[in-house]
This record gives structure tokens, C-alpha cells and sequence, in this order.
């Protein structure tokens, strides 16, 4: 996937925007998730304006561990080199999680752009004390999906965060 | 697998030895990912003396940029509750990353049973800081292990920890 976002449209959007569509795919992501019987938790990789990846939570689906929203757009970018970690940015849907942001450490990803962290907050800190640039949307939509999924599936969401359900 | 080490045989076992012999075991799934061509760092979950999962790093096998030793191992051992995370150990042939070191802190593993970090270290401090308890076991073969990466396949190392080749 290399033409979510042309450069000509790229140049014709504000940062801010940008960031909003990047965030948008990841939105898109977490809504499928949702509609598969998911966590509603969705990523995307972005290099230089272009997505290498999206990727959502896939507990459900694949009956994982350790498919995070994040970790699972990363892993489905492939095996990248080094250098592409350190200029790309991490889009995702709800504040990381600890595996999530030792991963976004591990490949040294210097910036991550958070939908929210309202409904869940654990590793902003440890991600802020190593460099790693956060920027909080407060977006309703990724509000709204995880309100949602905490009214209806609580169980599921202690399950994903290693919690008593 | 849940006959590794039947009670008997544990309570047999002075600590150290039973630490001895769930190292053993990552030894083995390091050696069999070596032999596949790939990065010789294995692990395995242990809850009560019981094995829940082995594992290997998967990075060359599965085409993958998430499959540590360590994560590889919590993804085998598939979808657990809380509790059962929270009274396990993880044997990991190398002092883990920080992707590996924050999936323990996800789930809460109380004990990580490390054979070697002569040949890297990177989380420990984080993970001591959150009370894991580190148990390192400077093990000659899981250092001549990564001894032999090291010489023979420096490339492939860089990119299992996110530098530059």
C-alpha cells in the first residue's frame, strides 16, 4: 500500500490533517475489528507521507496474544530496515500498551500519533522519557469505540490488557 | 505440553536446577532456530512447574518482525487468564528486548529466568523497576550461542534489534 496519500495531496494538507487521515485509516481498522467480533483497536505505519502498513487487534480473530493493534500494522509491514523505523510514525487508535510501546522502542520509531488515552493510559511516560514524540488527538471517534466496547465486551478488554475479567 | 517436568521430578529438583532445566528447554528451541537458519534466542512459559509454551525467535522462518523468543513463546501458549500470567515465569535464552521485556509487563509475568545479557542488554531496568524479578543464569551456552551469531551472521542480528546492518 504505498498510495494512501499522493504527495501532491500531502503538500495540500496541514499537518494537522494529515494526522487526521493517517489516524482516519487506523479508525477504519478498529470499526472492521469491531465488526469481526474484535477489539476495536486499529494502527497504521507511515514512512515519508506514504502507509506501510495498517494493522488492528487481533485477539479474537486469530486467537492471539500478542496481536495488538500496533504490533499487529508492524508485523504486517514486513521486515523493514532500521532506517525506515526511525523516519516512519505510529498511528494508532488508543494509547499503547506496554508491549506496543517496547515494540515502537525496540524499532525506534520516533513518533506516535495517539487517538486517545482517556480509556486506557500505561506507557506514555516510558515512551516520552526514551524521545519518543507522542501527540494526543482526543478523537471522539476513538472515544466512542472504546466506550462502546467497555459497555459491551468489559471481559474482553481485561482479557486484552492482562486484567482479572 | 504439560508433563516437562511432572511433580515428582520438581520437587526432586533443588531451585536452581529446576531454573537449570526450563533453561534447557529455550537452549533446545534456540538451537532447532539456529538450525532453521534463523536467530538462535529461544524461551519457555512455565506456570507451576508446568510448561505452557516453547518458543523461538521466528524472525527468518516466519518472515516476521515481532516473533522474538520471548513473544513467540506467549503466542503459542495462546489466550490465558490474568492469574495465570501473573503466577508463571518466562526462561528466555537472552536478556530481552524492550518489545519482549513490555509483553511481560502487559501480562504481568512476575519472573524472567534469563541465561545470558553479555551479549545484550537492554530492558532490565525497566523490567526491575516494574518488580520483575530477574534471575540471570550466565549460562556458557546460550552465551557460545549467540557467540556464533555474533561471528557468522552480524546482518541478521542488527535487524532481530532494530540497528542499522
Amino acid at each position: 500500500m504505498t498510495d494512501h496519500l499522493a504527495p501532491s495531496t500531502s503538500r495540500s494538507l496541514s499537518p494537522l490533517d494529515q494526522d487526521r487521515h493517517f489516524l482516519g485509516l487506523a479508525v477504519e481498522q478498529a470499526r472492521l475489528g469491531w465488526a469481526e467480533g474484535g477489539v476495536p483497536i486499529g494502527a497504521a505505519l507511515v514512512h515519508d507521507g506514504q502507509v506501510l502498513a495498517l494493522g488492528r487487534n487481533r485477539r479474537v480473530q486469530m486467537n492471539s496474544a500478542i496481536r495488538h493493534g500496533e504490533t499487529d500494522c508492524i508485523e504486517r509491514a514486513g521486515r523493514l530496515p532500521a532506517s525506515v523505523y526511525r523516519r516512519s510514525v505510529l498511528y494508532t487508535t488508543l494509547s499503547p500498551c506496554y508491549m506496543c510501546a517496547g515494540t515502537a522502542l525496540l524499532y525506534e520509531i520516533p513518533r506516535i500519533v495517539i487517538g486517545e488515552n482517556r480509556s486506557f493510559q500505561a506507557s506514555e511516560e516510558l515512551l516520552r522519557s526514551h524521545g519518543v514524540q507522542l501527540d494526543v488527538l482526543d478523537d471522539p471517534d476513538c472515544i466512542a469505540l472504546m466506550q462502546r466496547m467497555l459497555a459491551e465486551r468489559p471481559e474482553l478488554w481485561l482479557e486484552d490488557i492482562g486484567e482479572h475479567a
